[in-house]
């Protein structure tokens, strides 16, 4: 069984609840992120997302990305993915991307990114990431150090990009 | 009210029934795509999205894309993308793109990506696309010539990659 | 010594003068290529010279790029890179890329880039790769066959960017 | 003639002598920046050295890069490239880029691009851009101010890529 799985964030004694964290992160939309029509071409956001997603797994286990991987013979391919776009961010335009997980179970998670501007909601994502061994090109499970360290950034109640409405 | 969105599939007297089709593009996942494992980068897929988005629309309307956006004033941001990556697309492989659309609506429209290689389903996407004006930045109609052209390309009952799992 | 360096070009008996080839591929600056000004971002050049050079590798040694590179082990990393762009390339234009080797060596050769509208010259770029053994990480002789291969392509005699006036 | 250019770097009593600056950055290589032999795909760099070249204009002037194009409506399209990559970037590696300017004229620049990994040179670049108005893409004059706050950053008499071993 997941010992990371096992906290309900309403535990409210639950010793983790209190640095529950987002990860932040600032940056400019750059001359190479922006369209003809000046705003930030769609597929750069995943670019931005999987740069943070790395930052995020540093800041929460304090060692390269590169390293996990290299050592633990795990990746996190993505699985899936579900974006909304509610406004553009234009070229030169200051953003805020915010990175949590609303969902750490053991073989798999799914990390959300808001993007935003002067605290107005451009873009939400979700992204399931799956565990997968990279000698073997099969599931695997969080080593627990990761999914330890990971756990401090877990928010189960988040709200969710509708992608049920892309079918309406 | 639309005139594309008023005729259903079922419809089997449909004079456009018979030529509706997808767009098909094969090509080889090249080193610039491949992360250090060996597999596409999934932001890359989007790129590939994309690109056989505008030969779709020169397909349909035998029209350069950048000469519909420059002289009807209209662009097609990504509002919402839904997607699932079942299999990795391992560098140097060749793969099939098939593109069609699932909604075409008078303001927006589903454009629907499968990634095939040698019949295997290796992702599924769904992205909306909105009509933007490009001078004053806000919602538009397609052009009536467009949503003619694209309407070739509509399958309204096609199977979309499955999202709900994501809140699973 | 190099035995695929030793044919010069002025030698009018060289039974491979006859097939001596550019390789040619023509394509549309597409959206995601293009920036705020509307023209090719510069870095996107080299990803086309990329996916070119792949598509000339196969063309000569009719063998998949990544087999080569799984196969004989090993890599081709840039060394040096000299490119001039004369005049923008504008999204939605067609252009054309044409590419050959003005350099053959036992470990290394140059590939010249020609990117050209209607004739009129774009760009141009040379660039030197190295043959790197891809377990040892360290310099190695091309495989002779691809050797071989590559040397439809060779013109040894062609005019390259000044890089010189970057001096001036 | 050009003010700007006029203060050659072996005046002593030249003013600004003393506040002559390199632009400093450290990153890291990122999963995204990676081929399947596990560095750096060279034509990343290109886009490490223009996000560089934006933050460096923003360092110098106290302005977004993107205001600066707005307001002047003045564009530095590259012109001539040179580069030499002398070790590889690995995946995961803590790099550090410098920029400073050899060469400043009243229409052009040549921005100076080195990126070290403790200490080590592992790439070089030349990169000569135009100035380029943007209503009539012709050539143009740096506005005044934005010469004057570049000017911090040149070195005229540093070493640059050694380009004529590219036709050795």
């Amino acid at each position: 069984m997941s010992t990371f799985g096992a906290k309900p964030r309403e535990d409210i004694t639950n010793p983790c609840y209190e640095r529950r964290v987002r990860f932040h992160r600032s940056f400019r939309v750059r001359f190479g992120d922006a369209d003809p029509a000046g705003i930030a071409y769609y597929p750069r956001f995943f670019e931005w997302f999987h740069d943070a997603f790395e930052a995020l797994f540093e800041a929460a286990t304090g060692r390269p990305y590169a390293e996990i991987l290299g050592r633990e013979r795990v990746g996190f391919p993505a699985v899936q993915v579900a974006t909304e776009y509610r406004s553009p961010a234009r070229f030169g335009e200051e953003v805020q991307l915010e990175v949590f997980i609303s969902r750490l179970r053991p073989r798999s998670a799914t990390f959300e990114y808001r993007v935003k501007r002067e605290g107005v909601l451009l873009a939400t994502a979700s992204i399931k990431i799956a565990v997968m061994n990279l000698d073997r090109f099969e599931s695997a499970e969080f080593p627990p150090s990761i999914a330890a360290a990971l756990y401090a950034y877990v928010e189960e109640d988040a709200e969710r990009p509708d992608v049920a409405r892309l079918r309406g």
